[in-house]
């Protein structure tokens, strides 16, 4: 792949339609489109049909590993795919966070041939939905240091039990952990710190919220503390509400993009997937459901994250139903969950193939236990061989699962019309009958218990001492019908990030509990959560440029 | 005026043009544009011809009360008037921060019939320009941190003295000193603090910056602080500034807008009056200049402020020449001027008038200095008494200057149509020989010394020890060409705000400098100044709200 062109080359040299173009395909009118500039339109909420008719696609992964899987790319391949076979397909993703673009990853847009453009918007502001999102969440902040200082309307908050951070859609540790109100006339003294944009629990529940009513209802439900008798403390109580919902009255509507094959994608907020559900807006994903016959969407990190918070939280709070879920994996992920390092993966090697299978089969069995039987995508890499390919489309078959190879990244759509035509037999089948492993009134522990189990495989769940004195104020606040949001590495099935492939006799221990309640889920904490990375050494920013005629460079 | 509407009512019943149809009345192809929805567009540089033919009006006023003159309503309003007496004009102005939205002050596109809209955009994200600046800087502040802790590529700077702060356009005192890097794996423990954006010097850059290029340049000559040989550091040594230019890819093109009477609006950019040149971008100008007969433009504070930087910042730097100068006077703030309270405003005061005029007489001397005889705005106010305009008009006579009043807030357009003939003849006259005070190869000293005792009337300059250090070392960086950008309080010529009127026999203290080497001046501080608001007990923040169907309240 020496000469394979970069993401931003492919990019530059497509030849884009005006988004007007684009919206036709899918029968939206002129005059709903909101354009900003002429590659990217607002969608307006009244775009949802009361009863959406399109089949919905899930995108996931088997345990991610460094070297990168492609759900993103295999998403917008296989929505590319689909409309190669003439289907009327639209992706539905996640706006990537400015953060990434100036540290190590670079941007998160697709790669190869399976992009949505333009490139360069979507990676830097787009349509300023993330700044928004970073207002509203300030703009909260501000109100409560406000308060503090305020004699006259005090709600007597407990400074130390303020939960609520700032957030900066940059990589910054230096602001990970801060002491504000520094200063004689500078409000009051206290320990707080920026969170990444994503992290934010206002982009959870934009993302969660069906419409503005119900967006205005759940930021009025942010925790931000407790008083000084030990209760609860709230946004509207600070009537902080209408601000913030005004700030966020065009990051609520979705934007419309196009992929390098010129077909719809409406890209959507961009949530956390270690602390929050990691997947685009159900506004979005409902105005793609009333406009295209299928829909394909994404949930970030492996399946035992993405997936599982998908249909416990993201479908059993808006109603949505998976008719089909995709399994990304590679050759190089199984190799590396058969014990493989990197120098290793470039030498055919059937028999760690089939060791790390394990990792992919516990993958595709919880798909299973949700009544789903997922479609294996193989993301095809430049030195993969024929032979570990077939060990591992027969190793699938034995679980009954179909695995078929794609090439989207090198060829666009072309290479995932395989792909696609078993996913539409499978959603034509009607084999789907998803249905969650918990409900909403079975108690917290209980939760935990059956994702930890049924879905991890843990022998065990522990709890700090901390978590426990949480557990009962999680249940005396009154939340106790919360979803529950694992806070786990993605790199294992368990919380040791070098268990790889499948554990099995292992506990699991939540260190602490945070809550969503504004977003209505439980955070369980099993580990550190990086919740604001730091730029590298050589920081991709260094790389980066705009030539006199407005050229950018080293975006990738 | 118990009866008169709320500026937000005023906008919400005013049918606006497709900006499209604004476009096409200053001959802007709709190809240019680049949509915002469907009132507002970004304009391309190219639009700038390079020997624009248009005639520069700056608005300007006398020393500002907490009452507020008016200066963007009266700016808004004799546009509207030229355009009432089929003149081809263009407001073209600073766009407001978000801060003051949800603080104590409000919105700013203007006021009752002289406004900007769509008013609720313009006053919340607009198209997202702020927000770009604020990334551009808090990338730099990223990279500087990243750098302190960083062994291998270190630039070896002193933490102590890195005077680049983070910014945040939001009103959040808490902010304004901060600590940063707490904790072992977060960096470089250090003082730092928030300003809010528009104090931030890459808004004074992307406003001073005739294309990317000269962008660049600016953005690169950045003082970061000195390494521990004290030898400056910049930007450009972080390789910094191809990712900043980036992120302001979009934040440097003007964007268009029209007044409640359908005409054009240019706003773009808007840096603090106190610490920066306080007027919108030369782009924005210089596209107005080419587009239209004439610009109707404004800078911030009074003319001792404003328009000193307009003349010796702006103008020096870009080749901007203004053909007019209108300096806004109300009655209320001739009688501040004159001694009285606000209780006293109602009664008619003729002596008042006289005694405050003082204040007016004094700006007016300083504009004629500069080689152009300003025009005097009334901006009337119900309760005015004609005997005190009948003063103010002869007082004005008697230094050869015609008053006017203008109702354009009530009234719009046709309120403004007497200062709009006056205005005009003042032009075709060609009387206007604008010469700055001082050249960029005096020295600072002489420079300072120029607007204290010149424009001021002050007796003498002094300057703290801290001063006279580094006045020595602003010399040694070879930083003795750059402007003069002065940190004085508006409410008075000198730096007492209490001194009323038209103070003499003071003398005026530099207590410290501050360099801007990417915006190319020098900043004496001559007294506190305020880079980061706070809000105040019952924040307007808490009258925001937006409805179901999307309509905002509370706004003003």
């Amino acid at each position: 792949m020496d000469n394979f062109p970069s993401d931003i080359a492919i990019a530059q040299n497509t030849k884009m339609l005006h988004i007007k173009e684009i919206a036709e395909k899918i029968n939206i009118p002129e005059e709903s489109l909101e354009y900003y500039g002429k590659y990217k339109a607002k969608l307006p909420l009244e775009l949802q049909s009361s009863n959406p008719t399109g089949k919905l696609i899930l995108v996931t992964a088997m345990s991610p590993t460094k070297y990168g899987e492609g759900k993103t790319t295999m998403a917008i391949g296989l929505t590319d795919g689909l409309n190669c076979t003439e289907k009327n397909a639209i992706a539905v993703l996640r706006e990537p966070s400015l953060g990434p673009v100036f540290g190590l990853k670079g941007g998160a847009a697709g790669g190869g041939y399976a992009q949505v453009l333009p490139m360069e918007d979507i990676n830097l502001h787009f349509t300023g939905d993330f700044s928004a999102i970073e207002k509203a969440n300030n703009l909260l902040s501000a109100l409560i240091d406000n308060n503090l200082q305020n004699k006259k309307y005090s709600l007597e908050l407990d400074p130390k039990t303020i939960a609520w951070k700032r957030v900066m859609d940059m990589n910054d540790r230096s602001l990970r952990k801060i002491i504000i109100g520094i200063g004689e006339k500078n409000g009051t003294l206290r320990e707080d710190g920026f969170n990444i944009t994503p992290a934010s629990e206002v982009m959870a529940i934009l993302c969660l919220s069906k419409d503005f009513e119900d967006l205005k209802f759940r930021l009025g439900n942010i925790l931000i503390g407790k008083n000084k008798d030990g209760k609860p403390v709230f946004a509207k109580d600070l009537k902080a509400v209408g601000a913030m919902a005004v700030l966020l009255k065009d990051a609520i509507k979705p934007n419309l993009v196009q992929t390098i094959e010129k077909n719809p994608a409406i890209l959507h907020g961009g949530p956390f997937a270690s602390i929050a559900q990691g997947t685009n807006s159900a506004i979005a994903t409902k105005i793609g459901l009333s406009l295209g016959d299928y829909v394909v969407t994404e949930a970030g990190f492996g399946a035992d994250l993405g997936a599982e918070k998908f249909f416990h939280i993201k479908c059993q709070q808006t109603g949505l139903k998976p008719d089909a879920v995709v399994l990304v994996a590679t050759l190089r992920a199984i190799k590396h969950h058969g014990g493989l390092t990197a120098a290793e993966f470039k030498t055919e090697n059937v028999a760690a193939i089939e060791k790390g299978f394990a990792n992919l089969e516990k993958h595709i069995e919880n798909i299973q236990k949700f009544g789903i039987n997922p479609i294996v995508c193989i993301n095809a890499f430049p030195d993969d061989s024929q032979n570990e390919y077939n060990k591992l489309i027969a190793l699938c078959a034995l679980k009954g699962v179909t695995a078929v190879v794609s090439t989207a990244f090198a060829h666009g759509g072309k290479g995932s019309i395989d792909l696609a035509q078993v996913v539409v037999d499978e959603i034509n089948n009607e084999n789907s009958n998803y249905k969650p492993l918990y409900q909403p009134s079975d108690s917290i522990e209980n939760k935990i218990n059956t994702i930890a189990k049924e879905i991890y495989g843990a022998s065990s769940v522990e709890y700090s001492s901390t978590a426990k004195m949480q557990l009962k104020e999680i249940i005396e606040f009154g939340f106790n019908n919360f979803a529950i949001c694992m806070a786990k590495t993605p790199a294992s099935f368990s919380e040791n990030e070098k268990l790889i492939g499948r554990p099995s006799d292992f506990k699991i221990t939540v260190r602490e509990f945070e809550i969503a309640s504004g977003a209505q889920f439980i955070i369980p904490l099993l580990g550190d959560v990086m919740r604001m990375p730091g730029l590298p050494s050589v920081p991709n920013a260094e790389q980066i440029d705009i030539d006199n005629n407005g050229v950018i460079s080293g975006l990738s």
